[in-house]
């Protein structure tokens, strides 16, 4: 397969389904209820659904039915501790580090409380130009509130030119518009050198590519669970805290009542859980659990280092299979190099990149689009194959050959998600 | 129905049966899935299930399965602003006003961040003894983040002795323990005479019985709706704030892309919505959504007098069946008067409680336990007849006979949810 990611020309037909037939991961595709007659290149925003996953929703739907508020006791209650640590060896940390529970931003919320509480106090939050805006918007929430400083660390700069004075950095692991992957433990070592701490999201890394938060001296992350990881749309986000042991002192903000250290003692007064417990807030829903979990099941059978090698040969086959039309097209490819790249394409086109999306989909084949100008195409191995992408990027061709994206119909937005 | 409520006597079942009979909600049984063999008076922690929730999950995980990341445009993105509409005239708000978002703990801290931004600064926020924990925990996180000072509210103390230096107190309308009802208008005037406000939660009232937070000159409310809104284990919350503009120099600091002004513009800064969608964090379910939202479809056509007439009547049937008994074994009916309740029945035992309630599970009669000693028995007159809850009445007098609670295997404890 290695030669896919490297190879210039498109590769014939009958040899993309040879590598189909070598493909340690091809048994997973039948895992997965996938529409007919649709080549999805999405699953970086909502991955698509595990046949289990299905049929976990409708057995804890018999259990609302049948066992009603005492089901609560029969699994439902302890799922955002379970699930995590379905979750930890996936991206390389332990037992008790990982909680599975609400989403991205407010778990972001919840570690920048904590860390602030624990590092030096009165120190600013650093955020990153170019990451996904929630994680900027909380950060900047957050700041506010405390009485913080906020900052942001330009794109292209250098990061320790900005880490005088701060306590906290948030950064993604994979850049959601680029795909560019960050060197965890490089970075992770400078931040700590500077005297602060860093958060990291691994919004498009887990379950994307080996995540080593333990071997890479990571101590906060966060994260979610509806993209690589196929939990459904809006599954819960995770939070990550190295170690299992935390200071019954600091308290993160969010302080709600699963959090407290006995839940159902009622006591007046909040008390941390001194565990990764602490991170729950209220009652989160039997029903979006039971389907993350049947997910986090079937992952626990996934060798990730397939997955990474079959990951970078579909973005490379992907590129191989348009490459020529790129240039006639002067469309830009700004995927980084495979050793630094995340499961996804990113190609530019300011002025058409909307409309070859939209043309796209119209044919069945799903990728999605940021302003300004950029189309992403995301790589999921469990559930394409190489034949599927080969397929996908001969659409493009025939899309940009054919001049339908020119159509006004494809020239008219909606919301993009 | 009227006379069952102050009856001392027992009625009989033939009576009872009448009663149903007559009954203008009788219809809405058959609307709901319900176990055979089960008495349910446990509607006040977990709602029983809608068969039409059932469906809209299964329809919801169809359009995962088919429409993927498309289906966001598709009904999804839109719900928390759409059931938050379709919430409103149960709770006495209008449209614009109400949101589903997150959980109560979360919306609670929403909350308290905006009206601590809007009201006087620097003033305490109070909590009321005897709430429900969660209430008093997020008040504690907040005002130890925000470096406010938190107090609490002696229950049976005069409310307006606390009122000094307070900026907002968070009070719930229905009491979890004893279901006592505050009078929402009164005690609202009362605490914005003294110069602060208040955020009522509305866990145990909304659907319970007729709220009307407009009238009763209302700000702030929060609430559940997987009790009496039977929208499903860990269904999300509600946030309501009164009118339709939010000031843009004010955030709540739980701000993610979802409450952006522009969510889809991508900005680097936070801007918040200057409508009730500032309340929205990052990606919610569209699972769960659709089982709330096909509840809130069938609560459409429910006219809420008439559930608080049965309401009453059921609770008022239920002392009448259990009352002779509660004397003969010292068990003590703290349920206060009909005028000033909610939709629930609570008897206290500080020995037997727990096992009682144990051997009543036992018979397939579910209500629920609160340490100390706390039986809590809810009536939702939607999928709950008279004869239902005569019959767990005389399940209740047969187990106190019988002296089956004394079973060693009752005394045994397990999570309470």
């Amino acid at each position: 397969m290695s030669d896919a990611a490297s190879a210039a020309t498109p590769p014939t037909l009958s040899r993309v389904r040879q590598w189909d037939r070598d493909d340690p991961l091809a048994g997973f595709k039948s895992r997965f209820a996938l529409p007919e007659a649709v080549l999805y290149l999405d699953g970086n925003s909502l991955g698509a659904q595990p046949i289990a996953a299905r049929e976990a929703v409708a057995k804890v739907m018999d259990q609302w039915r049948d066992e009603l508020i005492q089901a609560w006791n029969q699994g439902w209650f302890d799922a955002p501790e379970r699930l995590g640590d379905l979750l930890a060896p996936l991206i390389g940390a332990r037992r008790g580090e990982v909680l599975v529970s609400d989403n991205i931003t407010l778990n972001l919320y919840k570690v920048l409380g904590e860390v602030t509480a624990v590092a030096k106090p009165g120190r600013a939050v650093l955020s990153e130009g170019g990451n996904f805006p929630t994680d900027g918007y909380i950060a900047q929430g957050f700041c506010r509130f405390a009485g913080l400083a906020h900052r942001w660390w330009p794109e292209g700069e250098a990061l320790e030119e900005h880490l005088e004075g701060v306590g906290v950095v948030v950064l993604s692991h994979v850049n959601y518009r680029t795909g560019a992957v960050r060197d965890m433990a490089d970075v992770t070592r400078r931040v700590h050198a500077a005297g602060a701490e860093v958060v990291w999201d691994l919004a498009h890394s887990a379950g994307a590519l080996p995540v080593a938060l333990n071997d890479c001296g990571v101590r906060y992350a966060v994260g979610c669970t509806y993209k690589y990881l196929n939990g459904g749309p809006g599954a819960p986000g995770f939070v990550y805290v190295a170690g299992e042991r935390h200071d019954s002192e600091v308290w993160q903000p969010l302080s709600g009542w699963h959090g407290h250290a006995v839940p159902f003692a009622f006591d007046d007064d909040y008390r941390p859980a001194d565990d990764i417990r602490r991170f729950r807030t209220g009652t989160h829903s039997a029903v979006i659990y039971a389907a993350l979990e049947a997910s986090l099941t079937l992952w626990q059978t996934v060798d990730m280092a397939q997955v990474r090698a079959k990951s970078l040969a579909l973005s490379g086959l992907f590129q191989a299979t348009i490459a020529g039309h790129l240039n006639a097209y002067a469309i830009a490819d700004i995927t980084p190099a495979a050793a630094c790249r995340g499961s996804q394409v990113a190609l530019l086109d300011a002025e058409h990149g909307y409309a070859i999306v939209q043309a796209l989909i119209a044919r069945g084949v799903i990728g999605d689009y940021r302003d300004p100008g950029l189309m992403r195409f995301g790589f999921t191995p469990l559930y394409l194959s190489h034949e599927d992408v080969w397929r996908a990027g001969q659409a493009l061709c025939e899309v940009l050959d054919s001049g339908e994206y020119l159509d006004p119909r494809f020239a008219v937005r909606g919301n993009v998600t």
